[in-house]
């Protein structure tokens, strides 16, 4: 299946999204989910959890700000998502910055299996480490995922992919969201998105999306959703005038999902499978 | 009275609105209670709570992000609100999807006796059965209100306000406001308004502006503000530009609030009483 | 040192900041961070912020939408960093508003030492007359600081200063930033920022990292991040469009931010030392 075929599944399928996420960016990955043609829900009250995550498609954990009563609400969606075959996405902010966090994300991990697993490379290292892949987690050199150190990285989140049995979406410089067999290789993105908050947690909330829509291809649906995210960043710094900077390219960005096309998508998208 | 004046009260006399409301929109609702002319606080612990509500002129309680403590906010809140004689506006965010929703908007209404009611057709619904009146609920028709089922809506909702001694508004294609009397049918608005998160959040804070600077005409206050945000809704569409989408969109709603005058509002206003 | 060079160190240094703040502007306190050239990080979890804020340089609590929880958060945090000589900004926001703020930005102030108390005049009032300064605070001309106030409002802020030894920072009409020494009377900023929520909170944020970045002139830097700030802000207004309200002026002072050189806001900066 092509791209424009994973974006155009959420446009026609409108899923559902149930977040339980950070409260910082939380309005941005509400608009992005609405931009992408999907619909977001959040709540992490443990007594709410469970009916709110039944009716919905999928379930988008980012522990961004994670507190003890929304870890105890993460633990109980999660274990609904699990029983009944929903998508979860794991996005493990801050895994390595303190026990709890790198706790909580190994916890998830192993207990509930995430279908995806979105981080920058340290987040994802930490997890690596946790779950016993140490092999990957001592190439240091996949800090950085410059070109010459591809080939290593590509290996180490398929490694993990095999190991933790989920996709593993590494995002950076270049982006890699891999299986256990395959890895794409995603250039599209502009280094400015790291200059404002939430791009990461909008590439965690948007292919949550893609997965629940694309049930049976759900590595192309997360790479589609990374491309999307990275393609979104470069139309957006080619909209900004003179004067905005990265509070007007955060709505440049909403505003470019909003609009693209799955043939768009399709186009701009700039990525090799390894 | 008119809309103009319901309008112009706000911005002479700067309501002070205290927020229990969800950390997703939060920030649109302090802007547009800021752009309407009023000024919002936010607090939700319940040690916190009733001392803010009491330097306060009404309350906003919306339980999108409800948890166990914020709700023991909004009763503490709710109960000094309603000893000074303020009023009180509940949005049910979600009644109906969860137990925990659907029981505690019907214990604030049925405690607290809200001044107003602010919904979609399907929480409002679940509240009136709730509350024992079966009737109107019955009438699926009158999920999405379209021409040929209003009168059975007005009906519906005219009859709960009699029943909950409030103003109910029910927001969608169109909007219903109504007391046990008459009620305010409002055709301001624009679908792309459910692309963006927050509009619906923004429908209950604003109003609530409306309500305390306007104590005697209240359901026309609440008119007015459902009429001002879809007004402003129109606008905002007439504003956007090529490539701009829901996320540009949002900040413009919130301008057109800002720049709009009583006047302008008064000619912009599409509504029948019935 | 001059302010072109305490933003240079920010730009240059980039600071990494934690954040204890309110929900209503953290995306806007994390984008103006980032914006200024430092990086934010949020926690407010008892158990996790010791980690945090170790790995940070410094610290911003920002009291707006305390809990039981938060303020937990708050103490343990400030132990640390106060232990690791980490500056520390306190937000007393509503403090004088309710028991509950008024006694924990007063403990916070007292147990804790913050390099940088940052409030408008009632807050700062309130927390001088918490602290036994009582002769300030009888001084009811000090509210507005107009001119002819000035000297009384000066005298005011740098007795507080030397008192809680702190750098303490009012901002208002005219915005005051003393030490015991001396007092930048700073004559940026616009009216109509108040009409934003959030720019309070982003006069806390920013200047955390700029005291970060410049352990040795904390006074100068903690003015210099105000001059910054009401300096985007004229530049902000200078941006809007008809049309344009509130809610794009947020983007665009962030904007300004993110695109201010340390030689614009060296030239930009209008204020006196007295």
């Amino acid at each position: 299946m092509m791209f424009k075929e994973c974006f155009d599944n959420v446009r026609n399928n409108v899923p559902l999204v149930h977040n339980i996420t950070n409260y910082v960016t939380v309005n941005d990955v509400a608009n992005v989910i609405l931009a992408c043609g999907a619909s977001p829900i959040m709540s992490d009250e443990p007594e709410d959890v469970t009916e709110i995550t039944a009716i919905c498609g999928g379930l988008n954990i980012n522990i961004g700000t994670l507190n003890k009563q929304t870890i105890a609400g993460m633990d109980a969606a999660a274990k609904v998502a699990k029983d009944l075959g929903h998508p979860i996405l794991l996005d493990p902010v801050g895994a390595g910055a303190s026990s709890l966090r790198t706790n909580t994300a190994i916890h998830i991990m192993d207990t509930y299996k995430p279908t995806c697993i979105r981080g920058n490379i340290s987040e994802i290292k930490t997890l690596a480490k946790g779950s016993g892949s140490t092999r990957g987690v001592d190439a240091d050199a996949a800090d950085a995922v410059p070109p010459e150190t591809l080939d290593k990285a590509v290996a180490f989140v398929k490694e993990l992919a095999a190991k933790a049995n989920a996709i593993i979406a590494v995002t950076g410089a270049i982006d890699l969201v891999a299986d256990k067999d395959k890895c794409y290789c995603i250039y599209n993105g502009r280094p400015e998105m790291g200059k404002i908050t939430g791009t990461g947690c909008q590439l965690s909330g948007m292919p949550t999306a893609f997965l629940v829509a694309n049930p049976d291809t759900t590595s192309e649906a997360a790479a589609a959703a990374v491309c999307a995210m990275g393609y979104a960043g470069e139309v957006g710094v080619a909209a900004l005038k003179d004067g905005e900077g990265n509070s007007t390219y955060r709505n440049r960005i909403i505003d470019a999902i909003y609009n693209m096309s799955g043939d768009e998508l399709e186009k701009g998208a700039k990525y090799e499978i390894k």
